[in-house]
């Protein structure tokens, strides 16, 4: 087996879908958290600039949403075939929509823009969560195709990162995504990551 | 053959790589621009609110770059394998990165926030670019593998919107980039799409 190293910040967020998906496959893999002040120095080595990167035999690849398919094709998560694989892609890609409505209030250090951008966030996340609840309901539970894929996987473990920006938690009203959280924190190899994993804020 | 329809405003955004791929599949589809006047109507029938949507066979997918991988496999342009596939997916998320930082000021209305948020851009879009283009002397001419990808493909179909978000031809100093945009201009399937597609701006 190859080996496998990732390096990213000392945090679940970006990382954790990665983490989620290497422990699910059962992929020993060096868990490479940094400090930020070592981040200036870092980001230079990096294919683009970014942080999660994945190292496999000291090969480089960068997206966390690309390592995360390339990691479920290997065990199982990425759908029975190329239909599957697109409804699971596009689920992931509005997961990383509603991220990224709320990284543009959480991030911003102007409290105008930042009040400005939250209220954005506030009336579009919702419209976002409605979808994705209906969407497990039609979907026997899961996102796609009535099983584990690693848009569910995502989905968990991002969440964390999702609600320290939301200052709340996002899924409180919407029972098929609590009823989701629950399944994907019970699979055993999820389980078992989480209780061994660094404690972390977001 | 199934039947295709794409539904998307009158531009050619983040429909174009949509319309590249399924031109270069040689899929016969349906090229529904509609109104912008017309898409409160259309945001509820949309599987979470956005456009571009591709009807195939009347079920509706949603995700540009979802939508563009799953017709990228059709027609042999989503890489020879996993490892290929996952460069290829890391480099339209990094082109997508590029694009969210042009969009963070050009859809901005305050022009205090603007200028600030076009400052970040000036700063970050570079940096992307050198990558990207050192990227393409090393592989070949293209972006993965010395062949062409869906990578390839998508970038040279939203270039436009980006420079139009730009105000400026942001590939200017990037000759890797420039003779990669000359190539896919230059592939058949392409260059008879461009020659009949509708005129528009962005």
């Amino acid at each position: 087996m190859p080996s496998y190293k990732l390096t990213y910040f000392p945090v679940k967020a970006l990382g954790e879908p990665i983490r989620f998906l290497l422990s699910y496959a059962e992929i020993p893999f060096e868990d490479d958290r940094f400090d930020r002040e070592d981040w200036p120095k870092i980001k230079p080595t990096t294919p683009y600039g970014q942080v999660p990167v994945l190292e496999v035999d000291g090969k480089k690849v960068a997206q966390s949403s690309a390592i995360s398919r390339y990691l479920a094709k290997q065990c199982g998560l990425a759908g029975k075939d190329d239909w599957e694989a697109l409804l699971i892609d596009a689920t992931v890609d509005t997961i990383h929509d509603v991220r990224a409505k709320l990284a543009a209030f959480h991030y911003e250090e102007d409290e105008t823009y930042k009040a400005t951008k939250r209220k954005v966030a506030d009336e579009v996340v919702p419209f976002y969560l409605e979808r994705l609840d209906a969407q497990v309901k039609d979907n026997g539970g899961y996102f796609v195709g009535g099983a584990l894929s690693w848009a569910d996987l995502t989905f968990v473990a991002i969440l964390d990162y999702l609600n320290f920006m939301n200052s709340s938690d996002l899924i409180e009203k919407y029972e098929n995504l609590k009823q989701l959280k629950e399944k994907v924190l019970n699979v055993p190899a999820i389980k078992s990551w989480i209780s061994k994993r660094p404690e972390s804020e977001l």
